[in-house]
């Protein structure tokens, strides 16, 4: 972990803001999970990718790892969660979103301009990292809206949240 | 537009910064759209959405106007572009990061922190009104992608920014 000079730099925007934009997305990816019938959501995919559940759990295994390790520098904690039912990946949906509000305020203020190297394998400023677990959420979200379209099912609206 | 308190919330990302990871993704989506055979790019969609052409011409319509309104609250300028071909496509992709470059840095400071009422619609944070572009054009490229793989047709990794 290394420090970076002092920003001067215009803030764009502040820790807590980000965390509630972050908890928004989250709420609308609840959202698309419940929209999917049971069935589909562990087993329906296009092209040989993977099922929505799949890439739910993908996002989950992700988030409280990577605060985990950005609070303490542990980064042992990684492990690609497995759920059997709808029921259960939403039980560890709501986990989640409190581990989230639970460790972003204790990242230190400086921590989110510094480098880390996530899980030993992906070094990066932890702003970055943090936008890469969101990004990848929003971009395999959208995966999830196509699956629901195709299945003739109406997805949550994209702007509410 | 209102003014908010003066904040005092840790910087979570400096806007230098925010426009390099903004650049990065439209570097991708660029690679997507140049991944699309021309006649799939204009026609192919699955369950009824819009073709990835269209999504590109929105992502388009939406950046540089956006960025306009945010700079001269002069919010006239939207208007949805049309392009008959992936050339014509790609050629105003290349235009709007040039116009976003230019734009970018004649943000005065503190209006990301402001509330504006984007084209007249839309009343948000500028940060939020900002990262709505980003997040939209994430989400639409992850539909983008499942067209691409539906196709047979490998896409851009999407860590490769």
């Amino acid at each position: 972990m290394s420090v970076s000079p002092a920003v001067s730099s215009p803030l764009f925007i502040s820790a807590p803001a980000l965390l509630s934009d972050w908890q928004g997305h989250r709420r609308l990816t609840r959202r698309v999970i419940e929209a999917f019938p049971e069935d589909k959501l562990l087993t329906y995919s296009i092209g040989g990718m993977r099922p929505f559940g799949a890439l739910a759990l993908e996002f989950i295994g992700m988030a409280e790892p990577m605060l985990h390790g950005i609070v303490s520098s542990d980064w042992s904690r990684y492990e690609a969660p497995s759920a059997p039912s709808k029921a259960e990946i939403l039980r560890l949906w709501d986990e989640t979103t409190a581990a989230i509000d639970r460790l972003w305020p204790q990242i230190p203020a400086e921590r989110f301009q510094e480098t880390m190297t996530a899980f030993g394998q992906w070094p990066g400023k932890v702003h970055d990292l943090l936008l890469y677990v969101i990004d990848n959420e929003i971009h395999h979200r959208g995966q999830g809206y196509v699956y629901l379209r195709s299945l003739g099912i109406e997805p949550p609206p994209f702007y509410e949240r």
